[in-house]
C-alpha cells in the first residue's frame, strides 16, 4: 500500500492524496444499509490526466476503484473498499461550456445540478432531470441514471446524455456520442456506461442535452377516494396531450407526514382529508400565461371526472413548499425510522396491485411500509420500516419478486449498488446475468471497478 | 450444407427453409453499392422457439447469419453473406398487443410502420418514429436506430424502445426492459442492442412506447438567401418552446428536383426561387385549433425575423405532398443516377461549415454531391454522383472525416452496415474499436452474426 500511495502522489501531488480514514464524509453515501467504509486511499483527480494515472496505476497493483460524485446516492455504490482507492470528483467541476447553437451543456463530473441550473438560466435553457436534490452530481447522475419527478415529461439522465469522455481501466480515454441526437454509427458506448454505477468506466465529461427554460407553472392537488382511482386516472391525463412536468401520488400517511414536517398547511378540509387514500400532484408548464390557465382549467376539469374528491390549484409558494416537501421524503422517512428505502418501477398500470401485494408482504412480515412516487412512471418509493435485517431480507426478496412479477425491476433511478445486489442475483435471469458479466468483463477484465457493486463478489 | 439444411427443415419445416437463389427480393436491401447476394438457404421463423432453433443450428454449424426485416435499410445490413442463413421475419409481423393502460405497442419485428400505425389509431396513440418508408419493418428500424424527420420533437428509435425480447447465438431466448421508461437496474441491454445491426442478437419481440396522437397539424414553407440563414434560424426555433415535429432543410436543386418529380406547385413566385439557395420545412402540431393557429402566426413572424424571403403557409393538400415529395429523395436521387446516399450526422450549428466544406469536396474530386436533411438534428443526407469507385471512396472517406472533426458520426439514421465499414474502421479511435469489438465477443464469441456488418472482417 505504501508503494500505491507513493505512485499515487508522483502522479497527482501529495495534497490530492490521503488516507480514507481521514475524512468520514468519504465513507459513506445516502443509502441506510450499507456500512460506511474508508478506502485504503483517497484521491482527488484535477483533470483527465490524472484519472488516466489514477487507473493505469490501479490496474497494475489490481486495487479496487470507487468513484465518487458527491454522495447523494441511495444504494452505496459510491462506498469504498477499505483495500481500495476512491476517486473523489470535487475537483473536477467545471461547467466546461454552454453552447447555445446545440442547446447542449459540457460539464465535468463534479458539477452539481443546481450550479448547472444557474449556469444555463441565463441563456433560457435548462437541464431537465430533476432527481430532488440540487447538491448531487451530473457524475453521480450519469452513474444511476438518475431519474426524479420530472421524468413524466422530459425522460430520465439517459435521454440527456449525447456523449461522455471516460476513462478506461489501464488509464485509456475514450469519447463516446457527441453533439447531436441521432446516431447509427456502431454500439451506442454512451447508453452502456450511463447507468452502469461506476462499473465499467470512470466519466470525467458529460455532454448533456438542454430544453428550452419554461416560465410559467402551476400545480393542481387531487384527493382521491381508492389507491386504484389514483392510477386510473394516470393514462387519460397523458393521453390528454397537456403533458404534465410532474405527475405524483403521495399516499395519506406520507402526505400527512411530510406536511407535517414542514409546517405546510394545504388547506385541505378535515373531511377531504380523512377520505383521501391518496393524492394525485400534477404540475403543469406553457411558456404562455393564457394557455396555462386554460390547461389548469382543463385538467381540473378531467380530474373531477376521474373522481377527485376536489381539486385544488396550489398558489405559488404552497406549490413550491409541498414539492419541495416530497423531494424531502427520504429524510422525512428517515427521521421518523425507516430501516430501508427502495424505488422499484412497475408499468404504470401495476401499480395498485403492486401496492396490494406490498401491503400483504408488509403484514406478512409485521412490518410498516409506507410511500410515494411517481405516478406517471410506475416508480414508487418505499420506507421500510423492519429492523430485523433477517425478516426485512425476506420482505425485500418478496416485495422485488412481486414487482419483477408484474413487469418490473428492482430500482427506477436508485440503482442496484451494494445494497441490492443480492437481490439482483437472486431475481436476474441467469442468462441475462452472465451477459452482463461478460459485458463487464469487455471493460475491465480484472474487474477492479467497483467490484462490490451490481454483482456479487463470491459467484463471480 | 446438406445437413445443415436437413436440420433447419427438422426445425421449421420444409416451407419454411429454402435456398437463397430462390427469391431475388432476398437478396438486397436499398444500399445502392453492396450487391445482391444470395443466402445458401432462407429460413421464414414462425415464432421465438423457431428463432431460437435457427440460432443453435447455425451455432453449432459456425454459419454466418443475417437478419432481415422489410429490406428498407440502407447500409447493407439485410444482405446475407453466400455461405450464410438469412432469417426473413415476414411471418413474424403480429402486433400482440396495444397496452392502452402503459401506453405501450408490443410488436414483433416483422410488422410494419404502417401496420402499427393502423393499429395504434383507434385509441388515439401512435408510434412518432416516421424513417420515411411506411413498409419498413420494426425489426429492422431497431437494428438501424432509425430515425427520420420526427426525430426534432419525438427523438429516434431508441427513445421508443422500452425493451425486447431477444435470441443469442445459441437459442438462448432474453427479456430486456419492460413497460416503463425509468430503470436502473444493470447494464441496458436494450438500449445497447437498438442500432448493432443485428450484430449482437436477434429481436423477435419489441415493447414500443406510445405517445398520444395529435389531431391538428399545419406546415411552413420558408425560403432562405443563404444556407447559413437557414441553421442559423434553428435554435432560436428550438428555443422559441413551439416544439416543432419537423424541421427540414432542402437545398434548391433538390427542392426543384422532389418537386418536379411529383409534379407539385407550392406556388412560390419565380423571383423568391431564384434568390433561395435553401429552404426550412417547419411542420407545427397542437391538439387544439385554436392554439395550432396562434402557433403558426408567431413562428410565421420568427421566420422573417431571422432573414426568411417570405413564410408560405402550405395547405393541407399541398404540405402532404411536399413532405411525401421530401421522404421520397433517396427514390429521386436514385433515378438521377446517384451513385451513393450517405447521411452524416454533425451537431446542428456545425452544418453550415460542413456544407461548405463538402462542396469544396465534391470539386476537388470532380464529382455532384447534393442533398437535404433534418435541420434539427443535424443530420446531412447527400446524393453522391461519382461513378469511380475509387474516386468515389477517397471522396467519401474525406467527407466523413470532415463530419468527424466537427464533432460528428458517419451515419444519423442508415447505420454502418457493410456498406460503410471500412470508413468506420478508418475514423474510428482503435482503443474505441476494440472495445466495441469485446462487446461484440460478448454476446458472439464466435463472429457469426452479421460478420461483413459494422466490422471489417480482415482485421479481426
Amino acid at each position: 500500500m505504501a508503494d500505491l500511495q507513493a505512485r499515487l502522489v508522483e502522479a497527482l501531488g501529495e495534497r490530492h492524496v490521503s488516507p480514507g480514514a481521514t475524512d468520514p464524509d468519504l465513507q459513506h453515501d445516502e443509502c441506510l444499509t450499507v456500512p460506511p467504509t474508508a478506502a485504503a486511499l483517497v484521491v482527488h483527480p484535477g483533470c483527465t490526466a490524472d484519472v488516466a494515472a489514477v487507473l493505469r496505476i490501479a490496474a497494475e497493483f489490481r486495487v479496487p476503484v470507487t468513484a465518487r460524485g458527491r454522495g447523494t446516492g441511495m444504494s452505496g455504490a459510491a462506498v469504498p473498499r477499505p483495500d481500495g482507492v476512491l476517486v473523489a470528483f470535487d475537483r473536477m467541476d467545471a461547467v466546461l461550456e454552454i453552447d447555445e447553437g446545440n442547446h447542449v451543456a459540457v460539464v465535468q463530473p463534479g458539477v452539481t445540478l443546481a450550479r448547472l441550473d444557474e449556469a444555463t438560466r441565463p441563456v433560457g435553457l435548462f437541464y431537465p432531470v430533476s432527481p430532488g436534490e440540487g447538491s448531487a452530481s451530473l457524475g453521480g447522475n450519469v452513474a444511476t441514471n438518475a431519474g426524479g419527478m420530472r421524468a413524466v415529461r422530459y425522460g430520465v439522465t439517459r435521454h440527456h446524455v449525447l456523449g461522455v469522455e471516460a476513462v478506461l481501466v489501464g488509464g485509456e480515454v475514450i469519447r463516446t456520442g457527441g453533439r447531436y441526437v441521432k446516431t447509427s454509427s456502431g454500439y451506442d458506448l454512451t447508453q452502456l456506461i450511463v447507468g452502469s454505477e461506476g462499473t465499467l468506466a470512470l466519466v470525467t465529461e458529460v455532454t448533456l442535452r438542454l430544453s428550452p427554460r419554461t416560465t410559467h407553472q402551476a400545480t393542481l392537488l387531487a384527493p382521491f377516494p381508492t389507491f386504484g382511482a389514483v392510477t386510473a386516472a394516470v393514462p387519460p391525463i397523458i393521453a390528454s396531450g397537456v403533458g404534465p412536468v410532474i405527475l405524483e401520488y403521495i399516499d395519506f400517511l406520507t402526505m400527512a407526514a411530510i406536511t407535517a414536517n414542514v409546517d405546510l398547511d394545504l388547506g385541505i378540509p378535515q373531511q377531504v382529508k380523512e377520505t383521501a387514500q391518496a393524492y394525485l400532484v400534477v404540475m403543469l408548464e406553457q411558456r404562455d400565461a393564457g394557455r396555462l390557465e386554460e390547461d389548469v382549467g382543463r385538467l381540473g376539469d378531467q380530474l373531477t371526472g376521474l373522481g377527485a374528491t376536489d381539486v385544488y390549484v396550489l398558489p405559488g409558494g404552497s406549490a413550491h413548499r409541498l414539492i419541495d416537501a416530497r423531494e424531502k421524503t427520504f429524510w422525512v422517512a428517515k427521521a421518523a425510522g425507516a430501516n430501508d428505502i427502495v424505488d422499484v418501477v412497475v408499468p404504470r398500470a401495476a401499480m395498485p396491485e403492486f401496492l396490494d401485494q406490498v401491503r400483504q408482504i408488509a403484514e406478512q412480515h409485521s412490518s410498516h411500509v409506507v410511500g410515494c412516487g411517481h405516478a406517471g412512471d410506475g416508480n414508487v418509493h418505499l420506507g421500510v420500516f423492519q429492523p430485523d435485517p433477517q425478516v426485512r431480507h425476506r420482505l425485500l426478496h418478496e416485495l422485488f419478486a412481486v414487482g419483477h412479477a408484474l413487469g418490473g425491476a428492482i430500482s427506477g433511478e436508485h440503482g442496484i449498488g451494494q445494497a441490492k445486489r443480492h437481490f439482483f442475483a437472486e431475481l436476474t435471469d441467469p442468462t441475462v446475468l452472465a451477459l452482463l458479466r461478460r459485458l463487464k468483463a469487455a471493460f475491465d477484465p480484472d474487474g477492479i471497478l467497483n467490484p462490490a457493486v451490481l454483482f456479487e463478489e463470491t459467484d463471480a
